[in-house]
């Protein structure tokens, strides 16, 4: 595919906060964008020069979809793969289903990540009360019950610290294929948000560290404070799974780093909220950069001109929208959701600073 | 007005590119943007979330935009003065019709700057043929007749070197009202971009170095070649003449800068080319800024984490988009247009590096 001229169409599947930055963000470059959403009132409709709602197996609306736009991303790995497979048959899907499959199981996903010689998490799969009974003596306690593919921000886990716990976990499961992992003991959790060209180029953004509360991210930190070797490490690893791949677009991968070592977490076939930061202290956010790869554009530069750390709002912490306004050197971003629902993405602060090094 | 909060509605007259920029700034701030435009292809209507196509003359227009709004600006200062007449007396406009109305008419800018304690090059009003040959014995030879009101970028100007052009200068004017300046001698152009917010703060980013080719802005750096001195001066008066308009917005003053001394050249009452560069070079834009004074939000940091080049793409220029994309550390804005006519300004791109001091 030859690079898409400003004044093209891009299509995303998902409506909601990532769909709306990388929309804004394409707007930068001349590109428009038409969203394809189930919900009515998706916070990137008020910023994209078109848009359709409908369900995502909804093929006529698929095609018609298709047929007003130059190429196609997706906000989020939720989206039915075969939704996924239908457009391809259409106009270029970028990533495609491929990494989009993997993503949306976690067995694949590790086992794709120790192909590419990581580490990772001990894990089996876990289909019936037998499995995880015999999963849990070859895996250890206390482990972690997981629906195989849909989880995202600590939905659908179950701790097993004990075998008493095994009947609860598995209930919890409520019937879906499900992964027991083991826990691995880490300092620090890092990510690596890259991106990979539709000609191959990749590039990296520096290694933030992220802390988690209650499961979803509260921070990410750049420099992250880890060992670079370990950082160079995580970025050949995520290189290797985007090579494998065959991926195009900005892709990030979780790491938990503990005592000399890096565990891959998990990946997501998108642009990723510990990557947020680089709308305030890169020139080329991830969300350009991500539309970049999608129209078949050149990769812009990673590279950082700021320190910074990047804090989420959930639910109504978003309320202190005019003191976080108020603060120096201090990017607000808000996603125009109408309801701060607690534990909802409402949007993030990034507070820069200059480089130390 | 009490701030407004995230999800409210701005209006902008005018669809062009930079209200495009301003929507897009209001988004990260979780506002929405109506735009009010003529054109049909405005591309602004690419990235907002409503819009109405109507000349600013249809009052029924007017009164449908203001009813969906929550606060007004405008995106240029050649929207008909009671355009905005109409709408303050439904919601509020900011800036309001008197920054408009003095922006409109050089003879009024002038004056005001004047008295403002400032320097401007000699000036005559003429609107005869007469009294433009009676004005060039006051402001002396060469100078240049300007219509009074409603020129931008070179446009409704003519340049006066000797008697013999006094004629076709004056016929240039068509009929309308017109101005005899002096050339001022100077060495460099440079402007101010300074904000007022609805409670009196003011705030201005640091001042730019402009260079023109064929009347149109080519490039604006940062920092500017100056005496401090003189940019602190410059500063100086852009707050004066701004609280003497009861100003609430981003303001743009150029500026000549000659041997110790600097000339107020124009205002303008909304952001500016010269102020692109704060897109990349700063954490909040100067579009972003503008809408934070028009929702009565506290003003952002005007700070600048590096140094920056902007240099404008007019007409075909914009053709090179994938070679400037490639470039590092360069941020690339286009604009959404589909005809690329010669002189019509198309994108610009920002090249950062780092602070030097």
């Amino acid at each position: 595919m030859q690079a898409l001229p400003p004044g093209s169409t891009i299509g995303i599947l998902g409506g909601g906060q990532l769909a709306r930055m990388l929309t804004l963000a394409a707007a930068r470059l001349g590109l428009k964008c038409r969203i394809f959403a189930p919900e009515h009132d998706s916070p990137a409709f008020q910023v994209c020069a078109s848009h359709i709602v409908a369900r995502y197996d909804d093929q006529n609306a698929l095609l018609e979809f298709a047929a007003e736009v130059d190429a196609i991303t997706y906000e989020f790995e939720n989206v039915p793969v075969e939704a996924v497979e239908f457009l391809e048959k259409l106009k270029p899907v970028r990533p495609g289903s491929k990494a989009l499959a993997v993503s949306q199981d976690r067995i694949k996903e590790k086992t794709l990540a120790r192909e590419m010689g990581a580490l990772t998490a001990e894990f089996r799969s876990v289909n019936s009360l037998d499995e995880l009974q015999a999963a849990t003596k070859e895996v250890g306690l206390p482990a972690i019950l997981k629906t195989t593919r849909m989880g995202y921000d600590g939905k659908g886990q179950a701790r097993v610290s004990s075998v008493d716990d095994l009947p609860h976990a598995f209930a919890a499961m409520k019937g879906q294929s499900a992964i027991l992992e083991s826990f691995v003991r880490f300092e620090k959790e890092v990510s690596v948000i890259c991106a990979r060209g539709a000609d191959g180029q990749f590039a990296a953004y520096d290694v933030p560290e992220n802390v988690h509360r209650t499961g979803i991210l509260h921070t990410s930190s750049v420099p992250a404070e880890i060992d670079e070797m370990l950082s160079t490490e995580a970025v050949f690893v995520a290189q290797r799974m985007a090579e494998a791949l065959d991926y195009v677009g900005v892709m990030a991968v979780e790491f938990f780093v503990g005592d000399f070592v890096i565990y891959v977490n998990e990946i997501a076939p998108r642009v990723h909220n510990s990557g947020h930061w680089t709308m305030d202290a890169c020139v080329i956010s991830q969300f350009e950069q991500h539309m970049r790869c999608v129209a078949g554009w050149p990769l812009g530069s990673a590279a950082r001109h700021s320190d910074v750390v990047m804090t989420n709002l959930l639910g109504e912490e978003s309320n202190a929208w005019a003191t976080l306004a108020a603060l120096p050197q201090v990017g607000l971003h808000l996603y125009g959701k109408s309801e701060a629902r607690a534990g909802r993405k409402m949007g993030h602060f990034n507070k820069i600073s200059p480089r130390r090094a």
